[in-house]
């Protein structure tokens, strides 16, 4: 288990009485979670330019009616099942469907997917989104 | 219903060339679906600066051991129920959660969530991507 | 004039590690500093979404040989002379020109002036980087 | 010398309108020239992944009263002087410079300067703007 070390940092007052302001309106409780949250980030973009293990979303919004594309697109998540843990499909109106798949793998792989999912015909938008699996990320 | 139309595009021949070989890794069957993806993804990112009613989704992971985040996180989508539309949780490893929340609505009104459950102590990491509700972008 | 004061953060000691390592090969000096670049970054972000007077650069390549470009590009920066500080030109290869001009006002006007550049046929990029004026970021 | 060719797009017609719609707000003069700059944008993200050539620029804020900051930001000029073609200065206000420093060279390269600027203590902002060098994309 891990354990909690502090360390301090010199600011010019100024300079963190706007920070105070920021944090404050997006909720945050105390600097050290706004400060461990900037930290995270740019932590775990590092994880996905070195190619490690990360986890994500692909986010894509289509029209259900166009011929084939359901079909097609089960099949390429059947391809790609290794990288694919669940899917959530929510119906976002009479032609539109917003689907969430959760993936977890390489980032050339997962990318790899979201391309063929993006290129299908009658896939409106496409997007993924990285995350880290939590694994070395306190 | 909706309509094809065909418009021309003239473009310099090697332009053409190199835009043929991309789209051809990124396995689109032919350049017309490129090409609306492309027109589709300035749209869709209009709609969000303009405030319009957006569908989207946030991506968070998080400690589940850590006290009382789980009551919280509930607590927060219960304020915001009329942003959220399913929750979708996936237990990535012995500690972590990833947990995909879809949304809809206004722009500014998602973003307060998504910050609400940022600042939330044990959450690791948090996204926010915005998509579309398809209504205007065929 | 400002004052230096001192805050402290708790943070797990994993996480520390994690955020030194990488601060060490962006060749931070300390802590401190990394920290308040990273405070500095979201205060800026938000000077830019407030509409607050900016400062920036439009980076833009082009093809010189294009008929009337050359002649077009200073036409619009005249247009636009209320914004405009200064351009740095220089001479890429025989074909292409790479333009930086250091503008300074409101967002949207910044951002109308660098459209207006980039639908400039003969125009191959054009980019808009926001940065601050200084005044309120110590 | 390069050859113009043609191509056609089929699109459902209220997609077209809303395109047509917004290029025209940010000044286009016709739908090929737009539909080439989309093009252009997705091949010169692309030589920066494949570490490519590129040119781009290195624009920075700082206050120029701290002690030894423009004679170190001089010597990184030195150090890294194989990727850097030209600096523009402006003085922004009484404390506060704006510093674009052209550069040409492979992407890793101009990261790690970026970054070396970007630590020096006293630089308020960096900001690193990648654009081709214009030789592969006409």
């Amino acid at each position: 288990m891990s354990k909690l070390v502090r360390f301090g940092v010199s600011i010019d007052r100024d300079l963190l009485l706007k920070f105070d302001r920021l944090i404050h309106q997006q909720n945050y409780q105390n600097r050290s979670e706004a400060i461990r949250d900037l930290i995270r980030e740019i932590l775990i973009k590092k994880e996905w330019f070195e190619g490690k293990e990360i986890a994500g979303a692909i986010v894509l919004v289509y029209d259900h009616h166009k011929r084939e594309l359901v079909n097609k697109l089960l099949s390429i998540q059947h391809d790609y099942g290794n990288l694919i843990v669940a899917t959530q499909h929510i119906h976002l109106n009479h032609n539109n469907c917003l689907e969430v798949i959760t993936v977890r793998g390489k980032p050339k792989e997962i990318e790899q997917l979201a391309f063929t999912i993006k290129s299908a015909k009658g896939v409106k938008h496409t997007q993924l989104v990285a995350t880290t699996t939590g694994k070395e990320i306190v």
